[in-house]
């Protein structure tokens, strides 16, 4: 997979760039290396490829990006959030390392991807404003604007019946669709496009944003009903608002499609170059069925 | 108190930069507005002042200061670390707000933290390289190599009877030392002094960090013995490893005056100009007896 290798071992390096207690970086490093497929990173270094940028460049954002994602997953794993003692096949960081270090092994995360970034970004002075500039969009994204939003709407409406269309795409776009769309216009940003470049680009992430929760609260129901005994600790989740329980399984189909066209037809200018992202987006609609 | 109003007030202003979950600002506001002294962003801006630099240029790194400050206590509060209820007379952010939201407040003012630096120096790219390194001053001093991997440490020790004067020393330089000397490193950076200044207000505040704990420690045991059936959750903290616990309340006090004494000796090469930060020093010792 594209990238792959590097974004890991630059993870590693980053990971490892002085003396920190020796279990804390086994906790953060468990959940790091967990199988993720690096799908925000690669889309940050795959905008800045595009854009003619360097990768070298874009890596310490890339990171970032993965370390964020990672302590959001940390956290919300939690007993006190979605209680879940499995995530990707193996225990949750809590169940393995305790609830209060899970709770710091997420908080080192989030702190050590601005780290990085400010870090990276005092050796790179030449072209300062624009890192830190792709350093903004990823924080605005992950924060109290983007990502930590959309998991506090996303609780506050855990039992309101009155939650509508309205409520799940103020709630997805914030929770996973800014860190999406962050990824992609920070990896743009770093290298320098143009304008319509990044135009083009955060459209891109936005329908792939809203294309991803579609079909992540799909396999939910297909996988369940595929599994079923098999989902442990998801019982509260069924009562939740998703696509297929406010539009029914086949509409919810239909917007993933539909968003995927979208997706593939804001970087239709970009031809060939683009090649990457417009794959990107139908594999999302082959994941799940 | 000096620039007491204007941090407050600049605190005000970052917490309301943009749409967020109106409960979500309320939470935060809650913990960031409960009467706390702001000593993190005074001495930030203390130190910008003594170097010569601007006010205004260093607010944002003072205020996220204490967003990380404020962070760190609603975490520190939750049932899986100290299990506290209360904080400052007041309920502790969870018990208001319930776990989840608390540890969501807690995300968000670490990540507004970042982004309030990120965001206001894009503004002031003329002094890029000293802005960003200032804040990277901060990362450093929040994150796993500062207070996250000193409250790893803490815990991590807590039931350990073979803890001694040096894991002492090292858990505190980090939870509580590394931010308070990063407060007046970055806000030395920010204002662009010159090596030896960093160095001596640096000194300072590695010796006013010590000087901190021994009396906050000082004052638990005193506090405890003066207001029997007062604390509350606080049983587990009888056995922990203190200054007082481990030198005894004479000798700690002893060592508190001598870290107050090398406190004021960094700072006296800059004579009156330093006045406020010799104060400091010096009210911390009062504060215990």
């Amino acid at each position: 997979m594209k990238h792959l290798e590097s974004i890991n071992a630059a993870l590693e390096r980053y990971l490892s760039t002085g003396d920190m207690p020796k279990l804390m970086h086994e906790a953060m490093s468990y959940s790091v290396f967990a199988g993720g497929k690096r799908l925000r990173p690669r889309m940050c270094l795959a905008a800045a490829e595009l854009a003619g940028g360097s990768i070298e460049d874009a890596m310490p954002i890339a990171c970032a990006l993965e370390m964020i994602h990672t302590y959001s997953l940390i956290h919300d794993d939690l007993p006190c959030m979605d209680d879940d003692d499995y995530r990707r096949g193996r225990l949750s960081n809590h169940k393995v390392y305790g609830e209060a270090n899970a709770l710091l092994a997420g908080d080192g995360l989030l702190s050590l991807a601005f780290e990085t970034m400010l870090r990276e970004g005092i050796s790179k002075v030449a072209h300062a404003p624009r890192y830190y500039e792709a350093a903004q969009v990823v924080a605005h994204g992950a924060g109290v604007f983007g990502m930590v939003a959309g998991q506090w709407a996303d609780l506050a409406n855990e039992n309101n019946p009155d939650a509508d269309a309205e409520t799940l795409t103020y709630i997805h776009r914030r929770k996973t669709g800014a860190l999406i769309t962050a990824s992609i216009v920070s990896g743009a940003i770093v290298a320098n496009a143009d304008e319509s470049t990044v135009a083009a680009l955060r459209s891109f992430g936005e329908h792939y944003g809203v294309l991803f929760q579609i079909t992540d609260d799909i396999l939910d129901v297909v996988g369940d009903a595929e599994t079923v005994g098999k989902t442990l600790g998801k019982d509260a989740e069924q009562s939740k608002l998703t696509y297929p329980s406010l539009y029914g399984l086949e509409e919810s189909r239909r917007m993933a499609e539909r968003e995927a066209e979208l997706a593939a037809a804001a970087v239709l200018p970009f031809g060939e170059k683009a090649a990457w992202f417009t794959a990107l987006a139908k594999a999302a609609l082959t994941r799940t069925y």
